[in-house]
């Protein structure tokens, strides 16, 4: 199943795996695919060093990719206290009568600061964490909302990167390869977190059509199975960019909230997610729950813009993840959530796509008159 | 490409055509798929007949396919003028107004009874239609919304039919088939009408593995070109639903506003359209434009249930059909729309999607190692 991808980036199997958890990413990584390991969780600059340390020393020296996120218009800029300035009362006061209702108690007194959120969609944080980036060996950087700025682009490729950046539009896909990306991942509406309105089936030909003849196209939102890698295959994608399935894979241990996660979203069937603003400001899709579904109450605000709407939450977040109750876990999450069933180790997980992406094509083959 | 789709239906490629028009109907069962006819437009049971003599002597023997509309909730039944009097007066204060801002002609004083809307969807029309499409020699009859009553589907396996539904849902698949349903069309997000969630890169494998054991599974959603169907072929499905590409078809010729929404259908891209309930009180997918954007702003009213909605907005539909502006004609149409860039014959597009659903198999083959 080789495909230009694999030139490109030096891998055994055309599958990129976005991941928080630079175990995970490792895992991917030397299993044949791409680990990406996403950098918006780092709010501080030597947390994230650390991580690309480790992750240096664990893919068996195979390439492993960062992800970053600059969103094309810039937000508001400034420190989390400058920017706390900005949320209305009104918004605390539903957060706040929200977890009371839901029954989710306050974090412990000696916790650390908890009012950060995530800063990395800030340009000046992600530019930290592409300096951080630099200064290790990834292969690939991504961008999760459009194209890099330019500069950041130039310096990218001065140390022989590959620069990907997410598009939901045809015509942001065009403008991407425009400013110097060298590869495209249309990402459809069932995607997890940040997503556009049109689903897979229809965007990534489109995407492929519009700019697949300068570079390759990766197709994310709904892959988690062979069958779906071999769909993405036929639509003209060189591969996949997966997300939501390494959630539930053994090495994915992010923080004390672990149970209470994974029995969310191995629970879940696949109309359990849900598209809202709530997360971060901007359209992302979610894990349904108790806690998304309050938002959708008459008489709730409307999400602040992003960064804002994630500092409001971002006590929040912590208080649900932490508050061990499964119906409540604030969780980006595709609807590929449905297939997620099991917790496996990575290398099983890859071994399974590899092996029922293969037997497919075989199948297609033979339909061929 | 034959698939168990090809046997079952007796038809040469595993494609699927539905449509309003029985030219269009008798076109795709010509060129070697099969053409479904939707019913649900026929109010009077006599046009329908004529239509299906029609079809009966222009498909060159070869089979064909009637679709009905049967909600699995019963809406309230009556006749027109019955149901009329269950809607309230600042709807249809709201439907006149949005007219007049829009600027919509009244119709001529001379022209026919308007107010009838979509009956199709009572029960009471759509067993009428069942009784008059059985006196004809339809191979297939497919239920838009869930399974159709269990006399009905005696009845058809009785006449040797094969009996199709359509499914948003794994769950809704899997309880078509035990009400003894042959063949299950797995309907995606990306569709046009009346649609579920789930985009079909999920939905498809998941309908597949819930019931592909024992029916053939087709996908629905967001097919409209040749790697469209090889990515259903891969995610499992026996064949695909196509419902929107036909409407800008040379054959597709309904009523006498076609230039107008000719042009509305060309010039949309994937992203122009909504789904909404204001067509039939269902979330259904339409074009985007100022007649859905009306419904959008605030202080627009909520769409009543079916069957009221349809009744309510059914003349405003002819006043802005027969309009002639592109810009607010209402209409039913998937994402797919964006791919829809010219007015060809239906032989022109069957032979195109049959030619590009090979290559990719071919390709997709020499892909396996």
């Amino acid at each position: 199943m080789r495909t230009a991808l694999c030139s490109l980036l030096d891998i055994e199997h055309p599958i990129v795996g976005f991941t928080p958890s630079e175990h995970v990413a490792a895992a991917i990584s030397r299993a044949g695919g791409l680990g990406v390991l996403g950098c918006v969780r780092f709010n501080d600059p030597a947390e994230l060093d650390e991580a690309l340390t480790w992750l240096d020393g664990n893919t068996d020296g195979r390439p492993y990719g960062v992800d970053v996120v600059m969103p094309t218009r810039v937000p508001t800029e400034g420190t989390a206290a400058d920017l706390d300035k900005l949320i209305p009362a009104g918004h605390r006061d539903f957060v706040e009568s929200t977890l009371t209702k839901l029954g989710v108690p306050p974090l412990p007194d000696d916790d650390s600061p908890a009012r950060d959120g995530v800063l990395g969609w800030l340009h000046s944080v992600a530019r930290s964490h592409v300096e951080v980036a630099l200064a290790h060996r990834p292969r690939l950087i991504a961008n999760a909302l459009g194209p890099p700025p330019p500069d950041v682009i130039e310096q990218a490729h001065a140390h022989g990167l590959v620069v990907a950046a997410l598009a939901g539009r045809a015509a942001h896909a065009r403008a991407q390869v425009a400013s110097g990306v060298d590869l495209v991942v249309a990402q459809g509406y069932e995607a997890g977190g940040h997503t556009g309105e049109i689903a897979s089936m229809v965007l990534v030909p489109e995407v492929v059509d519009e700019v697949g003849g300068s570079v390759p196209v990766l197709a994310a939102g709904g892959i988690g199975c062979g069958r779906q890698i071999a769909a993405a295959l036929a639509l003209g994608a060189a591969g996949v960019w997966m997300g939501s399935c390494w959630l539930t894979t053994e090495e994915y241990v992010i923080g004390t909230a672990m149970p209470a996660l994974r029995e969310a979203l191995l629970a879940a069937g696949s109309s359990d997610t849900v598209r809202s603003r709530i997360y971060s400001g901007k359209p992302a899709r979610l894990l349904r729950n108790r806690w998304t579904g309050a938002w959708e109450e008459s008489g709730a605000p409307a999400p602040l813009p992003m960064p804002l709407q994630n500092l409001l939450v971002s006590e929040a977040h912590r208080r649900l993840m932490e508050s061990g109750d499964p119906s409540v876990v604030p969780m980006p999450v595709g609807q590929i959530v449905g297939r997620m069933n099991d917790v496996r180790p990575v290398a099983d997980v890859m071994a399974t796509l590899v092996a029922e992406a293969g037997e497919t094509l075989k199948r297609l083959g033979e339909l061929h008159p």
